[in-house]
């Protein structure tokens, strides 16, 4: 099997630095810095319905990113808006993924110098992506806390968007070989970070709590953070201590690829009666409502 | 400018999963993990005066790099350098870079488990590359103590050679705001590691000493190791603190990409009078020597 077969399959559309193409025929030079040096930022949104949610906080944040590694592209944000709903346009999905990256790009020969090179955008829009399937969507999520150690914020600014993924990619084999989907990665200080693809929050004495260093600022945990404010939950953004998630009465996860998803069992213990509990259910039914607020979701202009 | 544009200079030739191409052709599929997740090992190689330089423990730790990530390819050790010396004789270059990588590959749609992915070998062999310009191995390179911290073994083993690079990039952007040229960085204990593409040695009162730990165990580093051994030169691969970095009497880079660089100029400090000195001159000129056993090298099988 080459290339061309296992990328048969794949549909959507890409934006590669000034041209659009199927995204099954996206590929990037071997020699931007983007591949070669993992030197790139990204930004993940979601289409659902037909409109783009938080588009505006998106854009800003990528921004933010790109700020952070010192990289600009020419674009205002209108025109990043544009690349994207132009994406999605093209594909004509009314549920979707998003992703826009900006690259370092690539360098001049005979240079190592970062600066010279002229950061690239790419973009690409697929079917909509859940980072968990059907059953673990409905039966919950069984998490480990990993041993591999979260890229500390000394050494990377978690805040940045980044594909420095290895610590979570590894920390799915220990998930795996411990008969779990998935992990939360701890720091050395013994709080927890994130896991591979979203953010964790604890609810303990129907209060919540979220970690607060050494993890991305994901979209749908500020949108859980606004939700839980208006159901006036306690809701505290703060270190949160590996013992506080085995302790936790219910768990669950947040992402732009799917939303909420319920955790049910922790290290070997089964979370409540094993089913999704009532919080997380509640919530997860608002993070859905919140797609129907025409403040927070942009319309794509379709061709039909 | 576009893509093709800035590539149009780059001469070298590449082989992805399986078929060779120009160089400036190479690109990755875009939904590769080796891109999106930087999901992929490395090594790096070079050839000099046309023969491959200790291929034989390149291509053995290649394979524990592969092993570290669990991945794996159906090549044998020959075949993989088959391919390396196809690249190298396709290019008739006699003094060349090779880069050869394993990547886990592209994931099946609807899947986000590593384990389901055929991983793949691609590599590419370009015009010999040196860290530092001509200017810089003459006069020496101008290093700073980074404030950025290597990420840590906690999180990923950095004997395992791998493009999370982050870090050391970031890390080029104080150099430059601090007027120096590269960086070595330091873990949260104090010691250093590495800087960007490089191991690095000290010498004090005519010992050497190499960190141990944090930082990628470079086959340079090993041929330094060795050359000290013969020259019956105390050389300590240990712990290494940022204050016998300040202290040293010289200091030096390791590195594929052009062997042994002096450092002449360490946080606003000369070493010495301010050029190369005698311990690094001596090991250079050995290091360069070594290319001529027949022992460590392996001659390509060029057409004309």
């Amino acid at each position: 099997m080459n290339a061309i077969d296992e990328l048969a399959a794949v549909q959507g559309v890409a934006y590669m630095d000034g041209r659009y193409m199927p995204l099954a025929e996206a590929s990037i030079p071997i020699l931007d810095r983007g591949f070669l040096r993992s030197d790139i930022t990204y930004d993940a949104l979601h289409v659902w319905k037909g409109r783009i949610f938080r588009l505006a906080d998106h854009i800003a944040r990528f921004r933010a990113s790109m700020a952070g590694l010192r990289m600009s592209l020419p674009h205002t944000d209108g025109e990043l808006a544009e690349v994207l709903m132009e994406c999605v346009r093209r594909t004509g999905y009314r549920d979707a993924f998003i992703m826009v990256m900006c690259s370092r790009g690539v360098q001049p020969p005979g240079t190592r110098d970062p600066r010279l090179c002229r950061n690239r955008l790419y973009a690409y829009v697929q079917p909509f992506l859940w980072i968990a399937n059907e059953e673990q969507r409905r039966d919950g999520l069984r998490m480990v806390l990993a041993k591999t150690q979260r890229i500390p914020p000394e050494s990377l600014d978690q805040r940045i968007k980044n594909f420095h993924w290895l610590d979570l990619t590894m920390s799915l084999f220990e998930a795996y070989d411990r008969d779990a989907t998935v992990t939360v990665l701890p720091l050395a200080d013994g709080t927890v970070t994130e896991g591979p693809g979203f953010n964790i929050f604890i609810v303990k004495d129907g209060a919540l709590a979220t970690p607060d260093r050494g993890m991305f600022e994901g979209i749908t945990r500020r949108t859980v953070t606004e939700i839980a404010a208006d159901l006036q939950l306690r809701c505290e953004v703060r270190p949160v201590r590996a013992e506080e998630v085995a302790e936790a009465d219910e768990i669950f996860t947040s992402t732009t690829a799917g939303g909420i998803t319920p955790v049910t069992w922790y290290e070997g213990r089964k979370l409540g009666d094993g089913r999704p509990g009532p919080i997380t259910t509640r919530i997860l039914d608002l993070y859905w409502k919140r797609h129907e607020d025409d403040a927070l979701n942009t319309p794509v202009r379709y061709d039909d």
